[in-house]
């Protein structure tokens, strides 16, 4: 049976869309249930919505970037109503507290793109330019109450030129992100990702 | 003219072993004018001597693994009659501070098996197994004061297996350290290595 997904989205959503699509196209096994926006602005809330999906701005409450109080109990809900298996976070831009992440327990994904556990935080793609580091990536990780710590289920890797900027950098990743994403939902969805001592193995994945 | 270099080593010295073999056959433009030791047990030695490399071991004077004090001019010392244009720490396994570092600024180069700024310090290919990466590397950087931390020259990528131990993984990241390390002091023997903003760019590579 597929997997029922929500997306939770702040932006344009563009990795929202490549779910979608591989799910429509069932490269995935997976639908997409229901999109969750804390910005009614989101461009990602029209993109569900153009695809047929349910899509419902839900107000945050609080100005400061984290999910909390009675805005918390009211995602957990929604949530619950449209019986998803699974939580995936996708340019969400508020952090995530331990009542959510405790309900969706290893059933809650985020990508992020940098090769964790390098670069933390905002502004990665710039981070990883000011540094000099010769590659940079995209991770799709379980979510945990550390900050982009969670175990990680996909990396990508994606070379960094002397020219790039941050945005010919973005969009290098971004592609690799489109690709990683959809494929870690397939893997949760055929039941293949495994955790032990914190660590995502994958099932029948010899990794070569 | 071909660049003259140290190499400091504590151990094995298998990275001494490709640059000393990749110097003689003139794969890199550079000559390995001295070999000097902190250990000495250091293999690496052994190795120098074999091929006709002066090698010395000088007594590093205190147990913490640190270069300091009397130890530390010794080494400034014998690395300066040498006439070394570049200083190559491979496996060596002690700090080097301020002093040593400030006389040979921009003229020092570590190799570090992480894909750095992930996993500084030491059993770093440890460290990577035990967070789950998909990926770790290899990684030459200038040495300055922060440990691990100098600007990158290159860096090389590899995949994590699911049943890597320790020792599948060092294995291989080293074969790309053997690769990295002799490039690095090539392109520095031939000038392309130009700072800015802390950040290495290298001439004429457009990095695609």
């Amino acid at each position: 049976m597929s997997c029922r997904v929500a997306v939770l989205v702040s932006g344009r959503g563009s990795n929202l869309q490549s779910i979608i699509d591989k799910s429509k196209s069932r490269e995935i096994d997976a639908e997409v249930a229901v999109v969750l926006s804390d910005n009614k602005e989101a461009f990602a809330l029209a993109r569900a919505r153009k695809a047929g999906i349910e899509a419902h701005y839900i107000d945050p409450e609080v100005t400061k970037p984290v999910l909390i109080g009675n805005a918390e109990d009211n995602y957990i809900n929604t949530l619950k109503e449209y019986k998803v298996d699974l939580v995936c976070l996708a340019g969400f831009m508020r952090i995530v507290k331990e009542k959510i992440i405790a309900e969706f327990k290893w059933k809650m994904m985020n990508i992020h793109p940098s090769l964790l556990p390098s670069f933390k935080g905002l502004h990665v793609q710039k981070k990883a330019l000011d540094y000099g580091v010769r590659f940079a990536g995209a991770t799709v990780h379980f979510v945990t109450g550390d900050v982009d710590g969670g175990p990680i289920i996909l990396q990508a890797v994606v070379p960094v030129y002397q020219d790039d900027t941050e945005e010919s950098l973005s969009s290098r990743i971004l592609k690799e992100e489109h690709r990683i994403y959809p494929e870690a939902i397939d893997l949760f969805s055929k039941n293949k990702l495994k955790i032990k001592d914190n660590r995502v193995f994958i099932e029948g994945d010899d990794g070569k």
